[in-house]
């Protein structure tokens, strides 16, 4: 049994850890950490957990952490990286569910993230978590840094033509779409059910933090820098995220050959369906489950290649992720405690 | 493992089911008909299940149906009883979970369901699929009629108390509020989103084909006629029944008391949790779950108890209360195939 | 032109009395404050009122508001108390939307909202401002005790029941269920889209603020004490509020005579809607407008009547009945400026 | 007064012209049609107009609507172009709200509706509706064809930058969002709460109708055909549409610059509201009003411009411009009937 220890508790993603952790048959759960909820049962906080999980909430303590043979951090950024050095050090693994360790280049962080890196020394040695993409690098690492959940669809999607070569990577677009979730537990007027629901808005067009993330990721597929307009959007649902994503051909290739070439890419995935061509994914095919479903579209038969891809942002943009990448590091089968269906309807 | 049928699989409890068999480790499904969708792949129709169902829909074969181990209708009323009889004559076991063999009376079944009994020399032979009153008598039996959604949420909400003669059987209320899923998956108008999003109602106020379902099965439990005043209503969600019982106290009873007698009840009922009094149990606690979670009030100490029950009634109201019922008729754990955590958030 | 003076008018209930107010033809809008956001306009806070209204918040100015000719307060309880007895010195009319003044027993009052009342000696010239019940006294108030949202809704439902004396008043009943606007525009984490949507719960069933208002009022035409047990519910929706009403008839009362008596009770009544016995209202009938609609149904001709009753919370429940309140006060059309026809879909 | 008829009545954009004409203080109703529901009165379906509409359903009849001042057809397409010919000739003037006349060139109607055009000789007299763009055509035609609902968000978005010839207009790109409501009040299981809440998809991506209306007007603004990739998607939310515009700089306009031309060019327009650069509009900012609000954004300062552009589909989409079309028809303030605050929350 993998003893697992797991930092920052009482939000989404760590309930969802722990829903997902609860029936992994090779896990064993040691500590669930919140300063500001010790010693509450957390079945108490999460009542959907009762007659599952038994813990309660405790402090953080570094030599409790330390005897676990992976840590999970499902803390806010800023958190993980004032820790993790000294575990890494103590020889624990680290599954980061944060922003902390997703971007390698510190300056580059500090920038979106407004405050220096506390450890730019470790992120060198930080794999970026998408399974899809490191699956071998994920397998030795000792600190996997999850990707995020909209960078997640939006580099899945994008990878396949990316990596061939067949798009113009200065003018990639996202149309993203994300359940509210994604904020967080965080008590914020603009997230109320009164301001969010029967409603629809875009959102840090500007500029968001997730950017970088996927401008980084797309330019190691494409091996050269690539330029994105990423616009997210809230979308009045819970859980989901669907990324439109808008990509210029700059070769003749058709619809038939472009979905031969998804298929291909992700023939071994256990984690990514492509979907017949012209499919149009909804986010409930996949609530609850680690699955992204992928559609290629060819509007009008012009050059513009339209990509629909559908993830549970709570488990494949985060918590599912984690246990996967997990699974990965630990030699057990990739699917180990993640063969949930998704609820639907 | 078992051999299982499942007929009429194209509505809600029908794709249910098939998320819950097609997990569950005793479990071998044999076939899952819909005249509609003959040959389609049910994956196709729920794209929820591609990678977990490998089965087409087929036509109705009774011969097929019969050389399973169990047959599950989840079917609208009046079309288990046209085939049932036969099946039982082959020796196939039984699980309805429309309302055709929930009522002992034919008549009264009649009078509600708008059309005479189909084979009211079977009812006799059915036993009422609900675990927590009647699991001994399902063990055995050949045909079991699942409780509808309501009246799980209602029975189990009150057993306690009129089991023990506490409370005013002729005053009985129940205010139950349901998601939109319990009106199954048929185009009508006044399920759209456009019209029942945003928006609550009651609706069968003057009498609901559920009344006589719940006041026979509390007439049992309290060995003589009751009379249950019972308003649904329609809430804008999808899943989940929230029951709100009144009851008058007949005796002077204290809340710790009360509390005690249902705990003592529910001790060993695996999907029944009785919270703390005072707990205003959410329907959410118990989404994609099979659990009916129960909590006690008694405002201002006067003598009108208040219960507060929750159910998803999908699962336990429908298709895992049905898989509940197999699992004790073929003598496997009663939780096998069922250990889901809710989805939360 | 009736110049307004508003208190508090970042909340749900003071941008829809701005947004009545707008468009009502007799007022003048002169101030409307909150320290938290004075300087903004208006607009900027809600884009909604872009182009309609152009004040910006300031903070409260006691001599701007004693100039007013009607000052409203749409603030938490615990605010006007403060300052209301000054402005009624300077001869100042109120209109109160909080608690502060609706209860007139102050020990009551304190009881229920845990502090000391701050001015119990101004209760008694307080008028609760429902005006189906006072009317009259309204006219001449110079402090009206705005309704709240769920006594309205119970109050208008068992009026002609109460009043002529036709049920058990110390068994009734009300089954309530708002959208979550009820609770204000506070940033709380159970008001989260992610926690309130797709879900349903009780709340407050042990004892609810609005018990007290609401046993006084119906104690009130029933000329002795009564005893409610009120139930409220959260449903995931924005706006209103639906009651379904459970009394025992103590006489033999045919509907269509209750029916009749409803008709009549209410006949001149410009903001409540009697429906055809049978009805089920919705609470998307009257989104955005200042109605009550009402039905009544006796299920099975057993002696337990239901009445069925919709309001938006924040319009008949709070800003359009304290406008319909002003009108009375100052002799105008009582449906001046509440013309507005319900958003549906 | 304006004596008013309304073809098919029943639906969605039928009862929110009902809402807006019953207060239109220029407009006498005089008759609304419906085959499948004469004879019922108009609140009995829609409850919200009780007290505010007296009319009942009506078969069509030629000669009234023949005798109204104008008529609108609030009707699938196919169905106005049946009778407008007749009633062109008898002098009545049309409001067309559906889309049969909104395309000039009848062959291309023809290949996206599936059939021929009913009357293509007509099509050259209709006066396309979109106020900001036809208004002194608008004054005196006979024949109004109403722009659809994506189509008015995404014109109102572009038209400055197109008109201006400031960006590639082979390249555009409108990723939409819409409400349920879009879909009609039609019986389909995918409209259902149960199929379309909590969830996000697109769909038509392969082509959708409104393409070549868009792509039309904006030819128009260009006076040279574009090429534009239009993705619509459904939203869990009743009323509302959101639109993504992407458009690429073919010169350096600073964001000022853009801002600037923005406010000029609709300065004198009483319906679109330009927001400060930067703003995320939120389609509950213009629920239930004829507004249309845009705002730019500059991502990242690169040559990407994105335009976000939120309306109410059924008002400024489609009844509200309905309104606003014949009040420009009949010279009419144009804001008469129309000055309705969007309600929120």
């Amino acid at each position: 049994m993998i003893k697992v220890g797991i930092v920052g508790g009482t939000g989404y993603t760590g309930v969802e850890l722990l829903r997902l952790l609860a029936r992994h048959p090779e896990v064993e759960l040691v500590a669930i950490t919140s300063r500001s909820e010790a010693g509450l049962p957390v079945a108490d906080l999460y009542p959907s957990l009762r007659g599952h999980v038994d813990l309660a909430f405790t402090v953080p303590d570094t030599d409790l952490l330390a005897s676990c043979d992976v840590v999970f951090f499902a803390t806010p950024h800023n958190v993980a990286m004032q820790t993790v050095p000294e575990l890494l050090q103590r020889g624990t693994r680290i599954i980061d569910l944060s922003a902390d360790f997703r971007i390698r280049d510190a300056e580059l962080w500090s920038r979106w993230y407004g405050e220096p890196h506390a450890c730019p020394d470790v992120l060198a040695q930080a794999v970026y978590g998408l399974p899809e993409l490191n699956r071998e690098r994920i397998r030795d690492a000792q600190l996997v840094a999850c990707a995020g959940c909209y960078p997640t669809s939006v580099q899945l999607g994008f990878m396949p033509l990316v990596e061939a070569g067949l798009v113009d990577t200065q003018r990639l677009i996202a149309s993203s779409a994300s359940g509210v979730s994604g904020a967080g537990r965080q008590a914020k007027v603009d997230n109320l059910l009164t301001e969010a629901a029967d409603s629809f808005k875009a959102y840090g067009v500007a500029g968001h933090r997730h950017l970088p993330e996927i401008e980084q990721g797309l330019g190691d597929m494409a091996g050269a820098p690539v330029q994105l307009t990423f616009t997210p959007h809230l979308v009045p649902m819970i859980r989901g995220i669907h990324s439109t994503l808008y990509a210029q051909l700059t070769q003749d290739v058709s619809l038939d050959a472009l979905q031969r070439r998804f298929e291909e890419r992700f023939a071994d995935e256990p984690f990514v369906d492509v979907l017949p061509p012209g499919t149009h994914p909804q986010t409930r095919w996949v609530k609850g489950s680690n699955v992204c479903r992928l559609a290629l579209h060819r509007p009008q038969g012009r050059d513009t290649v339209v990509v629909l891809a559908v993830i549970d942002n709570l488990v494949k943009g985060a918590s599912g992720q984690a246990v996967q990448n997990m699974n990965i590091m630990f030699g057990l089968p990739e699917t180990a405690g993640l063969d949930v269906i998704a609820l639907l309807p």
